[in-house]
């Protein structure tokens, strides 16, 4: 049996972007928050820094006292302390005093510079000056870096090792993050029979912890409706992925679960790899169906799932790049599909050269470990003559 | 105490890749060598698929008994048996003779084709063939996909999810990965003493991982010479991180430290932020002295540690994009310093356009939360005008 109709790759994103699927919120510690995307715009509790800091060794004073000096001509002022990183200081400076500050002393009040100590000549009660000097020279203004209410990072951002500092110094220690469990089971006999390894299932864990989300693998199960039924909706997961069983036919058990028990949003997508690819609704969860085999489980993966969580949740999609080159042999679409085409990508004369690979087999697995990269040939296009110059999306190196 | 010289950027890389560190080596699961690096070459030890399967539900037959078959002109062949997946066929197909077979069936001897069951009538001892077939017609034939021998992945590639799946259909559980304990110690008497926090530890674990190697903080440690001496001689990791006190200053101890345990490769880079950049070797393991400072302490991660430590092992380096635009304002590199300018990007009237960050305070988050790239300008580059076209590294969001 075949599917009736397939679903256009466009429609069955915007038929899944339009269920509403609400994501929880945890706090976790700053160290385990990278990787994971805010669930709300985090902003600044503080003023960073707190107060006005030194940001040389050296003499705070007031700048006024400095006008006129100058290494031929150098001014004295009175040394009326010393302010260390953390202290408070109870003395402030009036015309004609010092004080020497590190790197990071407050500012004791009154002085409005400092002063590097490499343009003063420090004695026991007396300071020369040899430097005239501007108004907040060498002073961190309070909240010149962060201030109050001033925003860290916006819900739906990816957090990434460089925002730990911001969190840190303001005083963050908890961040709030999407949190969801995607979880996963696979049916087939031939699986729990041991005769076909299941390589998708960890595939599509890594993929999941990639969004920074909780995967969840509950398991193989064989080809019984009553038992992938009740393992289903046994699961604790707020989205289920099921692999396998994901075809038309009467063998293909997963649809008729969730036809039965829910309801199918779609079933049979206009695209390939990844055909059988569908999503419904049961006990308010939303169940993604997808093939078995690793690339279509993978291709289904990227270009159905991801989109439509990222969409309910609001998280950012990840960047890919794209990179220009010229095809070495004509590639046809004649099934009115939404190719995903695995290409190798090499440079020649000077000129990038896109090569398809093989496309065949939605289990090819080398086509997915030594390609560079995807073209996309859209569901009403003919595909590209030999030469065209066309635009892949690169695979990439980042997790 | 100023430095008496900084060594060139380029200089500073080309001393630290002289030296020769190895690499430890250790076995993981598949599912934990996700984002590790391979430390060699892992290849295939078998064939797959490792006998001739069957790619669709249908007909196993020999090609040459349907060379005139037709919807209108059906041939006839007994049908002799059924092989399921998993199955050893212990009967052949003979002229005339066909069998029943499943997507991954193994084809019994004597077959090489498979008809798709659509374009076959299936009674209980006779098949009727509506079509013509080719000779592998729907097999995949042993090893297409993986011959024994082949490469999966490569030494020093980043190991990324849809390896996973080569990994395990090839048979292979354990997967060999380049592992380090990049240790890192603080030092200063105002982190010790909390009147400063440590927010440059945890971006720097977080970057470590983003490496696929293994990172442990040994804690912040005062500002006292014999404590962190201790401290780094006590430090079981592969190599040291030392952040704070990289100052040329007599304060600043940790070049001393290594000076007298051990030997100074560079200390002071011609780079900035960044300049009080070190490489020293102590106990014959490399140690990194870096500004506490956060910003400081990322550029000089990303510029220094990362592709010394890429160097040192052989990993590939993590693909970075750059992307094009024109200068909002000029900027100026009057200290013949490698610059790292953060900059914001945004499109006007067509244009993508890079307004360089103020660039004051190797502390300031602010400029690295909001930043979109680097702008690096190089020691002998006196700059750019307004209006420039520049090539800006873009952070990304990878990792």
């Amino acid at each position: 049996m075949e599917f009736k109709s397939l679903t256009p790759y466009g429609e069955a994103i915007r038929m899944a972007s339009g269920l509403r699927i609400n994501v929880r919120e945890s706090y976790v510690s700053v160290a385990e928050s990278v990787g994971r995307y805010c669930s709300r715009d985090v902003v600044s509790p503080v003023d960073f820094p707190e107060a006005d800091r030194s940001a040389v060794d050296g003499i705070a004073l007031r700048y006024e006292d400095s006008l006129s000096a100058s290494r031929s001509n150098p001014i004295q002022l009175s040394l009326v302390g010393e302010v260390r990183i953390g202290d408070s200081p109870a003395f402030r400076i009036n015309r004609g005093e010092c004080a020497i500050v590190y790197t990071g002393s407050p500012i004791p009040e009154g002085a409005n510079a400092v002063l590097m100590k490499e343009d003063a000549s420090i004695g026991k009660s007396m300071v020369s000056v040899y430097r005239q000097m501007k108004k907040f020279q060498n002073i961190s203004r309070a909240g010149e870096d962060l201030k109050r209410g001033d925003t860290i990072i916006k819900r739906g951002s990816r957090i990434m090792p460089w925002h730990l500092p911001a969190f840190i110094e303001s005083g963050i220690d908890k961040v709030p993050v999407m949190d969801a469990e995607i979880g996963i089971v696979s049916t087939g006999t031939e699986i729990v029979r041991g005769l076909v390894k299941n390589s998708s299932a960890p595939m599509l864990e890594a993929m999941i912890s990639r969004m920074g989300l909780k995967s969840a693998f509950y398991g193989n199960v064989e080809d019984d409706e009553s038992r992938i039924r009740s393992v289903i909706e046994g699961m604790k997961s707020d989205i289920i992925i099921v692999t396998g069983g994901s075809g038309p036919s009467s063998q293909d058990l997963v649809h008729d679960i969730i036809a039965s028990n829910g309801q199918l949003i779609f079933h049979g997508v206009r695209m390939k790899p990844g055909r059988t690819t569908g999503l419904g609704m049961m006990d308010g969860k939303p169940v993604f169906m997808i093939s078995g085999l690793p690339v279509a489980a993978l291709i289904a993966f990227e270009n159905i799932i991801d989109p439509a969580i990222r969409s309910w949740f609001g998280m950012k999609s990840l960047e890919r790049r794209t990179r220009r080159g010229y095809l070495t042999r004509s590639i046809f679409n004649n099934e009115n599909m939404r190719m995903f085409v695995r290409v190798r990508m090499f440079e020649e004369d000077g000129k990038t050269m896109v090569e398809p690979m093989r496309t065949t087999g939605s289990g090819v697995i080398n086509s997915v470990i030594s390609a560079d990269g995807y073209l996309v040939i859209e569901e009403n296009s003919e595909g590209y003559p030999e030469g065209a110059e066309v635009d892949v999306l690169e695979i990439g190196d980042g997790l």
